[in-house]
């Protein structure tokens, strides 16, 4: 029996939800097909029905989901505060508990993915320009709207994006929040 | 014919030298045991001779290699400077070179491997947040040395860090080392 047209977006967004969690986890070389059946229960058929492409149409799909999902919790975050060193501060604090709650298992996958493929895959880096570009274009217009000129308000931008995702780094390795927490205080201070 | 200890000493180096040039590029799911032999030219025995647990000790080696390398880069950094605001901008101008020559592959070994096994692998995970620990130790210590106090001067050091590793992401990620260079602009002023 053929599953209904509903069934079968649910188990494409299954299939992309999956490998975006994979990829916080373990990167994209440590991200196998095998491993995105496994976490989603998709059938198997199902993954080169929706991906014909093979893993690197699924991890670019899984790249623009982060993307918009980074992009809606930072315009959420940066409407929500009075200026951007609150929201970001904010920003990093929050994703400090999220990191607890997942046993320090949870970090960017763009960042992962970015590591990993930088010196090939010129697609999948690409994507990871695009996702990480699209996040510093944000937090620049909002600095720009608080009256900073264009090249201090990107090079602002480009910096607070650098330290959450070193910090991100660091606090992975530690497994402690603790440098997520110490960048959300200093660059409140670098962007106020 | 038995090789000389000379020579042996001279293979052990060029495989921890090849494995630390692979995790720069591609991470440590990306370097199979294949790719060190073939990079490094030594003969597969001598693998097993000299890293009788595999690849999780050649990989400790490695990050443990990495790890001093930065140690005197940044110590030399440190001292060829009047402060360590103006030592970071160096460093990070200069990293910005080196990706550039390297044709944008040489990121952070420890990043790329922290960011790949955070989620397993206790002891490789524990050995990138030595390295990583170190680093901020180092920044931290002169910090104090310019009279911050100790929270303070791990604060900015756990932010300088950060801002570095984020900031090769991103300038691999674009193929450009204008993030470097942003981000070393910002981190002289937050650390003057």
């Amino acid at each position: 029996m053929l599953s209904s047209m509903a069934e079968r977006g649910k188990t494409r967004r299954q299939l992309v939800a999956s490998t975006v969690e994979l990829l916080r986890r373990q990167g994209a070389y440590g991200t196998g097909l095998h491993d995105v059946l496994d976490h989603s229960g998709a059938p198997r058929g199902s993954l080169y029905f929706h991906f014909p492409g093979g893993k690197e149409e699924l991890v670019r799909e899984a790249l623009q989901e982060a993307s918009d999902v980074v992009d809606r919790a930072l315009e959420k975050s940066l409407d929500r505060h009075r200026n951007v060193a609150e929201a970001m501060a904010d920003f990093l604090t929050r994703y400090g508990h999220r990191l607890e709650e997942s046993n320090f298992t949870g970090g960017c996958p763009v960042a992962a993915v970015a590591l990993d493929v930088a010196a090939e895959g010129d697609r999948l880096r690409t994507a990871c320009d695009w996702a990480l570009s699209g996040w510093v274009s944000i937090l620049a217009e909002r600095l720009r709207e608080e009256g900073r000129d264009p090249d201090e308000a990107e090079a602002l931008a480009l910096t607070a994006l650098s330290a959450l995702e070193g910090a991100l780094i660091l606090s992975r390795a530690r497994r402690s929040a603790d440098p997520l927490r110490a960048v959300a205080g200093q660059l409140h201070r670098l962007l106020s």
